[in-house]
């Protein structure tokens, strides 16, 4: 079993790749510090971009959404005066009117995201980070901003001075997370934002202890490279927690939640710094832009993984 | 001002005719007995029909949904288990969608049908018959059937040997429609089956004291010709309620709440025997297959208020 920490779309990528090595033996540990209700309904992006990526059915242009989406009831909705800026397919909406008709009959996120995954035939375990809401809110010029008004309405352009996960403290890990982090070979930290995407996850009460006592190896991958991100506020966010927007930056802020650090050939200069952590490296290309990339790495992770055993 | 008592399909297609006629000054009272939850969504379908007819949006080959209305919603939720054999278009979700949050943000039935109906462009005034739930329910070999599944699941089939609307007692009639009877100068209760569409509206405490005092010409569209309905079940359902399948049967059953009555030419042998229980006839083709014909029907009602006023 290997276990992955995931936010949405660019680390649902390698998520994918992981998930043609170990059809059956990956569980992804899914942020849900972005869920957002839309018009009564409640919405949970990143399991939907992991579970639909998982599924083959992903948009192949953006990411998120479905292939071949249509959007007429959003369009419907917006003759209603309803604001339609977070953009919600067909096909997509009905996750969500189902996500949230369970969830009104007192089904947990973790139930749901189990039968939204089986219904889609995903075999991998897919599992939000807690079943309680917990919000990542944004302070910029003197106001917190919600995560996706932050995100998709004002497309990050805002400069961020503080970051909260609202309702953190009063979430806890659950059941499963725990047993997938137990009964791992190896934990992954995918390239997802880690402010918006992983540290919402570590912040959940129980999550980061469990990986601390996790005797196995476990990787992240940067999702930073030369002093860029690969997508997103990400290098932005680093500086934000106090940590330059490099390889070593995302090194030092990982460090001590795990063993080893993939990093691009460009920051193979980062290579002996990371190191001089206790951290080992893994140098190789991790922009993925085909489906083969995402496969190529996730196979050099595992190989990496079985090296740091 | 002339105002209508309607149900679904059948219904919808006389007051698309007398919105025709009468585009500013007309109201609908609708009625909501057949109302359902569906995936967590509060559907209206008669609402619904009424509001996409005038609208010029409803489907041209059924009468229900809407024209163009494509299905991922549905199908997705499929995948999840859900039963769909309510057929709802992407569009039509949406409109469910927003009905039911601004009903949870404690808006009324009555308050969203304006608010969608504007929406939709619709210049009629379209209200819920009642802003409480009631629903119909049907007995059949010894069970209690849900209305849609009676009337949809298995096609009204069963024969009924009782009818209940339950709830009807503790809902009562809404300002707006005792304005819109009060302000009508005609009352037309169109076509719909009375026993599944008006006669939940009459038995709303409250409509039928208000249609008695009304001193406007009140008159009724028999939904029978012959001995046959002009579609789905009303004939058999007369007989449940002790009238006969026919034109006299209807007048007998109205006879009390309508002053006209409107015949098909097949029915004229009925005219002097529903003359001698007080109400006045108008004869004339009933079945509406083009929108001209709606056009032509609503046009001859109106001149028959008129000589009855």
């Amino acid at each position: 079993m290997i276990t992955a920490l995931c936010g949405g779309v660019g680390g649902a990528k390698l998520v994918h790749g992981l998930y043609h090595h170990q059809p059956d033996s990956l569980c992804v540990i899914v942020n849900t510090a972005d869920d957002l209700e839309f018009c009564g309904l409640h919405i949970s992006p990143d399991l939907d971009t992991v579970t639909y990526t998982l599924a083959d059915l992903s948009r192949r242009d953006v990411g998120w959404g479905l292939e071949g989406d249509t959007f007429q009831a959003l369009q419907m909705l917006s003759r209603y005066g309803v604001a339609t800026w977070f953009k919600v397919g067909d096909q997509d909406m009905a996750t969500h009117v189902y996500r949230t008709t369970q969830l009104q009959q007192g089904l947990t996120l973790t139930e749901i995201a189990r039968a939204i995954s089986r219904g889609l035939g995903v075999t991998a375990r897919i599992l939000p980070m807690c079943d309680q809401r917990v919000a990542t809110r944004l302070h910029a010029h003197g106001e917190w901003l919600d995560f996706q008004d932050y995100f998709v309405r004002r497309h990050y352009q805002d400069t961020i001075d503080e970051v909260r996960y609202e309702g953190v403290e009063e979430a806890r890990v659950t059941e499963p997370v725990l047993e997938a982090i137990a009964a791992a070979e190896a934990l992954v930290v995918v390239n997802s934002n880690p402010v918006l995407s992983i540290l919402p996850i570590l912040a959940v009460p129980g999550v980061a202890e469990a990986l601390s006592k996790a005797k196995v190896p476990r990787i992240a991958v940067s999702p930073i490279i030369g002093s860029r991100a690969i997508s997103g506020p990400a290098a932005d966010l680093m500086r934000l927690c106090g940590r330059e927007a490099s390889a070593l930056g995302v090194a030092r802020l990982y460090a001590g939640v795990v063993d080893g650090l993939v990093v691009d050939v460009q920051d193979a200069a980062d290579q002996s710094a990371i190191e001089a952590l206790g951290i080992r490296t893994l140098v190789t290309k991790i922009v993925m832009q085909t489906v083969a990339d995402r496969t190529r790495l996730a196979g050099e992770i595992l190989k990496f993984a079985g090296r740091l055993r």
